[in-house]
């Protein structure tokens, strides 16, 4: 997979992406990036990337030329033929989500947008963009850190980047629930001890006491994602007892 | 306000902390950080951080003992007597929101935890902690993108940190809708025209047009954003409107 990241900021990325997870999977060439400091591909003679907006208002936004030119020049050096995913990052955009990042992951080529501090041309994204992402409802100074959290999730799902040592949090989300209490070493820290059950060695018991650790603390948490849940009829009688509590 | 961020990779953090409003907002003296690398404060003679999980499992564990310390260290030397937040990012906390970095915005000491693609010793969370916040549903690699995603949107709202040419975003969430389209110069690109209303000077049409654009893009794309909003006679018939289409 090849990247392009579109961005007036683009010494901003060099330390996410040259360290750990992603360093790793550009070192066995599971994918490689480049920046593009759009700012580069602009006609104005004041090397201006934006203006202000019709109509009125505060704020500026971002120029359709410079971002049409970098993009369109940026396919071009592309080898494959087939159309890349073009991805807009702004907080108009669907909710990321670990099923967008799976399906972004089978692509060849992405290119991130991100502007800073300012709007975009809306045609910019009714005749260039494939896609507009959000990474959550909270306002960010730029796009630059939601590329970089879409790109980290969908890197690390390429085949062969993930070793051993890093593939238990996928537990987190693949049964629809939030991960169980963890304990290592020592048992006793300061006079706080780790569960009987955990040091007991009978894993049908162990199991069962992650797996009601594990509900109950969506339960308490995040109920938004119990909605679709198939409980079962223990389940069931668990959830009604902390309901009473 | 001061920033400690506990982390395994501090190399993560400088290009982004050290750019743009983030970079301003330093050099006004509106926040500081500092990475801690907690490996340094292992009492383990390999400078192990993490052991396997008793009752089993795939995926390595935080220790206790170095977080613990680490977390201590810092804040023996902050010079407020005020006990800071402690901050793990985790998928298992509660999600972002802008409300969320409001209230953090109101502190003078954070300190954030970042794992990296590990768990964490449950007593870290029950008895150190005191917020567990996760930027998205989405499994990343580890807590330090998260931790940059939250210090930017709080570190933005410090008083003096945004000038007058950044104030526009935050349209975005105030009144809970998606931000309406925006148009720049020229008025004709390629043939995709700016829409006429724009151009017209006329300043009540031009405020109808955007509610009207604003209200529809969040009935298309986000209607869960609309569950509390305060529709008005004339919204609600849009609303029948764009049912029917």
């Amino acid at each position: 997979m090849h990247i392009d990241v579109l961005t007036l900021f683009p010494e901003m990325f060099e330390g996410v992406l040259n360290t750990s997870i992603m360093k790793r999977a550009q070192d066995m060439n599971a994918f490689s990036y480049n920046t593009v400091n759009f700012r580069e591909h602009t006609e104005s003679k004041h090397k201006k990337v934006d203006d202000t907006p019709y109509g009125g208002g505060a704020g500026m936004v971002l120029s359709p030329q410079p971002i049409f030119d970098a993009v369109e020049s940026t396919i071009e050096k592309q080898s494959s033929d087939k159309k890349p995913r073009v991805i807009l990052m702004c907080p108009q955009g669907e909710p990321h989500t670990q099923e967008k990042a799976e399906e972004l992951s089978q692509e060849d080529h992405l290119i991130f947008l991100c502007g800073h501090y300012e709007g975009y041309d809306e045609r910019i994204r009714t005749h260039l963009v494939t896609d507009e992402i959000s990474i959550g409802d909270y306002v960010l100074t730029g796009g630059e850190l939601g590329a970089m959290v879409v790109m980290d999730s969908v890197v690390r799902l390429l085949p062969g980047v993930l070793g051993n040592e890093t593939s238990a949090p996928e537990d987190s989300f693949s049964n629809g629930l939030l991960e169980h209490p963890h304990y290592t070493k020592p048992r006793d820290f300061r006079g706080m001890q780790v569960p009987e059950v955990l040091l007991s060695g009978n894993h049908a018991k162990i199991d069962e006491w992650r797996h009601y650790q594990s509900l109950k603390r969506t339960f308490e948490r995040r109920k938004d994602l119990l909605e679709d849940y198939p409980f079962s009829d223990k389940e069931l009688k668990w959830i009604e007892k902390w309901k009473n509590q």
